[in-house]
């Protein structure tokens, strides 16, 4: 026993020697445990609460043509894609809230997003886990790009087969309620009801509610090693709204209103495939969105695609029914040989394995839209349809660091964007960090 | 000594053990002691420095109709009615500040409130204690549940008679000093200047200046034991102000634009009590509110009550002097037993003794309202009168987490909004955590 | 060795007594030092990681007349010049982040600030020391004062000189890289490139590309023995650009739109020396500015100046340059002996020596600014000049907290503002904290 005390006592006086000068750090609760990547961690032992503070900012720089112009001239552009502050937490162990705000400015062209906005301000309740009860503001979920976060999607963009559907995975500064689980460690499913805006909807009235339901069966679940399949329903009833019905995509690029500046995703250069701006209450019913998703990872390679089909119902016999579909196939390959990382119904992060050059993927993405309506000026058209090649490298130089470049190349096929365009070139270069 | 030191060593070992693979934390300066609940706090242990960040969300689902709506249906709306985040500390023992901004968006029907706004942003000299004073951008004190925190008041919204005298307790983007002090645990006193726009003032001209004064005896004062009187005054100059004169309420609920979605208090379901919209310069002169304050709480069951009293003087021989007065009377018991916190000259949180169930509070409060105007369209009307029953429950279901609903029931008499309704019902459930 | 463990055990003993009732805090990674001086600063011991909160808060009351105000009689006004939230951080060892967001509301009366807005968003890569690239938003380098952290400029507002130059260190929304080093702790030299918008341009046509370069040489550079001389250039293409070609002065005081509240830096006030607001494509091509700045600082004794000068050069016949030119001199003095803090390239925090009275500083600075311009409606006037006098207190209560009040008097020769004023005077006091 002497000799143990002494033992430890010199070891001590040690480690008091190394820190002399420092002073010391407690809590007066339960233990605590702190950590730092740029961010910030601290939670107690007994994991009753927690706190994390981060974020992440993506600031693209931008050249392009034609359809994503409003003139057709050559254009370029510098502007924040995101700048997310994230602060979350555990509340009394069964509770977590998330708050994710975008500082990032005029960024989506819309009201919504003036200055700031939220994209995320939630409340969990996970006391009868594995199921999650969380209330708040939250995107719905509906398809596996969506569901990979905005830092790990392959291409800087999502499909733009999901602006077909943008209603069924967009808050729009509702609330909502969802209940999800898993089991098995390869099942996964959620239920959700939002009380939203329907897209510029009138001022008076109720607001619209929306149902949105996910499932997904991953019997191989770990990086490098994924077969992934998912299904989605999205519903909402639109027949006691006016409302915005047209169906609008960005073909793959952010666009901005070429004025060389921030001003990211203005609206003048969207391809309307389909519905009309002002659409009266009682023309519509249903609104009905479905899609089917899989991905199948071996390694460094990974394979995705999504298939969504939209169906917006006449209400009114002056009206036909509109239709939209669109797909999209994704291949990526990390050439520094790290796997994509992979969490029950979503990918993960590239963690690069050497520290010195980082990781290196390159990706090819092909999108797909098309639309049939056969009211008012499109009656006379052939079906609208979009295709987009998305070709592109990302370079992450370490867990928190991510550069990447996209060459994005449009056509389309019985319509133009307003000023005349139905093609187009563009290049993005983003700079995307993390903490 | 030998033995003793073997006791103490052999105890470290064991805790050198219990934290194999952790990593030390020092301070390079005075000791600290660090904590969360959700949020973060940090202070040196010689109170010569702290930093604390929280926040606090609240979620609202409303129906209502009638007078609350602006065509009198049903309407339903999901918004945020706060959204905090919360940054303060201690700077130099002697100094404190404290900066709360609330990211809720167009949530106040205001251009102060578009995208954000500073609830406070102030810093305080504490160096002469028990005085206290305070500079910058804060809410002048006026009321005993105004001076209580917007997350432990009873009701979900503050009493409507409040709408009366909104100038006296709003900041409305001023900046503000204040010198406040208390003695013998039982008194408290407040007195603060303020320069501020008067509601939409012409663009030229001095600012508004304010005055406040609050004083606070409470000869019981702990929690569950409380017995608390009051008594309010502030003024101000309208002279040389053309100004906004209306006296306008929302009878207890924030109200939307009926369109279904975030955008809270919206004004156009407003009572207008008294006053013209565009008052020219040189009607009126000061503005002087009061008011008296009591409460009274023993164990789970609480009793307070405040009446306040405006008068705008008229300065022209062509005006009438217009005077308004409100009151409420609220009654609240917590079934679970717990007692309403109280800290000298407001009330503070109810915290739930069980784990288990949390704690269940039942309140009722009666607002009334009434307004003399004498001048222009109100010269031909009886006095505008507005009821308010507000009848509700709130789930604490622990410290930072509570579940609350309320239904509210108002009539107006001798005038209508402006769509012509005098009577609505409105139910909310509001979700709120904070952290 | 008995008795050193014995001492060293009860030493513990005691320290383990003092801490009763204290819990542990420990990391799961590399060993951290976190401390508070009001915000909070974590990093790890092996300087992979660290992150950083912090703010400042300034908030000014200002009298002032004639040609500060609209109509030129007396007006006054409260708001926040600045409330700035920083956070940043090291990632990985060589990379480092930094946000700064101004939460101010309307404080530059420019659509960029309606409610906040990035002071700086970027991500520094420091593998090269001493060399560091920068990308994303942040202000280019032009001038001392400019370098200056605005918690630490002497007067107030920085020289009313640098308005003739305002797009060179702005960043007016753009992104930007920039390269920097610095050698033998006496040279350092920045080159950046910016895309951003030329003001108020046209919605169509590639961003503006700007190019900025400082070189300093401080052959002395401690505080209190300072010697310090720097030259500045910045170049931008306006031939395929329709632009805003005022050049604009507040003349050293925010000025507001004299409706007492919180709308600092309105236009309505603003001295046009030269060019017209809607100035086609084709009228003007390159935009060059230049300066030369130095300083020397001995003891309490600072003593600095620049002088700056731009061409607008004509680009079509129809046009004639614009020349614009400006400098000032100031002289700043520590009544209580403390030196201007000096980090190479700039001027630092003035840190009070004596804690119960703190620093007391003392200033005059003379500010002149002059333009040619021979085209429109200036071609019959002689050349436009503006002369300001700025004498100034500051009282550094301690390193986070700064009170400071300055007396503003501006003339002005061969024109007005809008209100036909061409002189004025203006009093600002400040509150300033920084945690």
């Amino acid at each position: 026993m002497k000799h143990f005390a002494g033992f430890a006592a010199s070891a001590l006086a040690l480690a008091i020697s190394a820190q002399a000068f420092a002073g010391t750090v407690t809590t007066d609760g339960a233990d605590l445990v702190i950590k730092t990547k740029g961010g910030l961690e601290v939670g107690t032992t007994d994991k009753e609460f927690s706190f994390k503070l981060g974020g992440r900012i993506q600031a693209d720089y931008s050249r392009f043509d034609g359809f994503y112009t409003k003139n057709g001239d050559t254009a370029d552009a510098g502007y924040f894609r995101r700048a997310f502050v994230e602060l979350g937490g555990v509340l009394y162990k069964d509770w977590a809230y998330q708050i994710n705000y975008d500082l990032s400015q005029n960024s989506g062209g819309d009201n919504r997003k003036e200055d700031g906005y939220f994209d995320e301000a939630s409340l969990a309740y996970n006391g009868f886990s594995p199921l999650s009860i969380k209330v708040g503001r939250f995107d719905p979920e509906f398809g596996l790009e969506k569901a990979t976060s905005s830092k790990w999607v392959t291409a800087q963009e999502r499909t733009a087969a999901y602006d077909l559907i943008d209603w069924t995975n967009g808050h729009n500064g509702g609330l909502g309620i969802q209940l999800s689980g898993s089991a098995a460690d390869s099942f996964y499913g959620s239920v959700g009801v939002f009380s939203k805006d329907a897209t510029n909807a009138a001022e008076d009235g109720d607001s619209t509610t929306q149902f949105n339901l996910r499932g997904v069966f991953a019997p191989m679940h770990e990086a490098g090693n994924v077969l992934h399949f998912g299904v989605n329903l999205a519903q909402r009833d639109l027949s006691d709204t006016a409302f915005d019905g047209r169906i609008r995509s960005r073909l793959g690029m952010r666009g901005v209103s070429t004025d060389g500046g921030q001003d990211a995703g203005d609206n003048g250069n969207r391809l309307t495939l389909a519905g009309a701006e002002v659409t009266p209450a009682g023309a519509f019913g249903d609104d009905t969105a479905w899609g089917v998703e899989a991905a199948w990872a071996m390694g460094p390679f990974s394979l995705q695609g999504e298939y969504v089909s939209r169906t917006l119902e006449a209400d009114s016999s002056a009206y036909d029914d509109i239709d939209a579909d669109g797909y999209y196939v994704q291949a990526a390959y990390t050439l520094t040989g790290e796997a994509r990382g992979y969490k029950l119904g979503k990918f993960d992060a590239v963690k690069p394995s050497n520290k010195q050059i980082g990781a290196w993927e390159v990706f090819y993405r092909y999108d797909h839209l098309s639309a049939e309506d056969d009211n008012g000026s499109f009656a006379s058209r052939d079906d609208v349809e979009g295709k987009v090649h998305n070709l592109g490298v990302n370079w992450y130089a370490n867990e928190a660091v991510k550069i990447s470049g996209v060459y994005v190349k449009a056509k389309v096929d019985n319509a133009t964007n307003s000023n005349g365009d139905d093609d187009g070139d563009g290049f993005v270069v983003r700079a995307q960090y993390v903490f």
